[in-house]
């Protein structure tokens, strides 16, 4: 392809992306009320504060993994505050930033097992990460709207 | 930052990786039945079958306008049967697919005006398109649940 093999994302550039998208979803953590976040949800589905509890459980480690080749695998998913859901999502933007300069850069195109499960590219498994918090954001407007809640407008980072 | 200008996204990554989403979201629009494509929603929200319209005025017309500066603005976005969806679903992939390769490779980097409103780097613009996809596609889930189908698996591309 004429322009295939031109870098379009640098290391910087999809970090810088990815905590945009992180203080999205931690104003749509903050948007919720506090009775709501891990008792509300629609059609069976998983509540917002399981949602972010999970993203929580995919950042850090993801990267750290990406780093060290271990795996954290058994951080607590138990309700908890809303308060303490924002204060781990404060820890892991800062932790976020500390390690992503470690990754090595040939770390970024080689294979590797997420988790000990998945196996892939390493930026192919960074942007999963990305765009599970997307998917399951988009979810949390639903909850939100009909709450009657108006979310964070998705527009602002 | 240490690898901060490693390249981890190639333009062809890039435009696998959307392909891979639109693949995705295409079994969503198939997922939903046609008469409650463009008439159910939630929370006073759009119907999906919108959504997916406006994928369509954002798709092709913005990977166009990245190479021409000419903006499509006025793409109907009546509702329609949800083959026809799927039509205009697949020949958006095809034209994609044409015209991506023929983006300018310094074209990613530099700062346009898309649709005559939105400034920004041409590959944060290309994301947000994406992005934007992903988000309301999310909500398209939770139409589906609450309809008692199950939605296509996230993980599959």
């Amino acid at each position: 392809m004429a322009n295939g093999n031109v870098p379009v994302l640098t290391s910087d550039a999809l970090l810088n992306h990815w905590q945009g998208h992180r203080r999205l979803t931690r104003r749509m953590i903050d948007a919720f009320p506090d009775d709501k976040l891990f008792t509300y949800s629609l059609g069976g589905m998983r509540t917002f504060g399981a949602l972010a509890l999970e993203m929580l459980t995919m950042g850090v480690p993801m990267v750290r993994g990406v780093i060290t080749n271990e795996w954290e695998q058994n951080r607590s998913r138990d309700a908890r505050p809303r308060a303490e859901v924002l204060r781990e999502w404060d820890e892991a933007t800062k932790q976020i930033n500390e390690l992503w300069p470690q990754i090595p850069a040939e770390r970024f195109h080689e294979t590797i097992k997420a988790f000990g499960a998945y196996d892939g590219k390493t930026y192919d498994l960074l942007m999963y990460v990305i765009d599970n918090e997307i998917h399951h954001r988009g979810q949390g407007y639903v909850y939100l709207r009909t709450l009657g809640i108006e979310p964070p407008p998705f527009y602002e980072r």
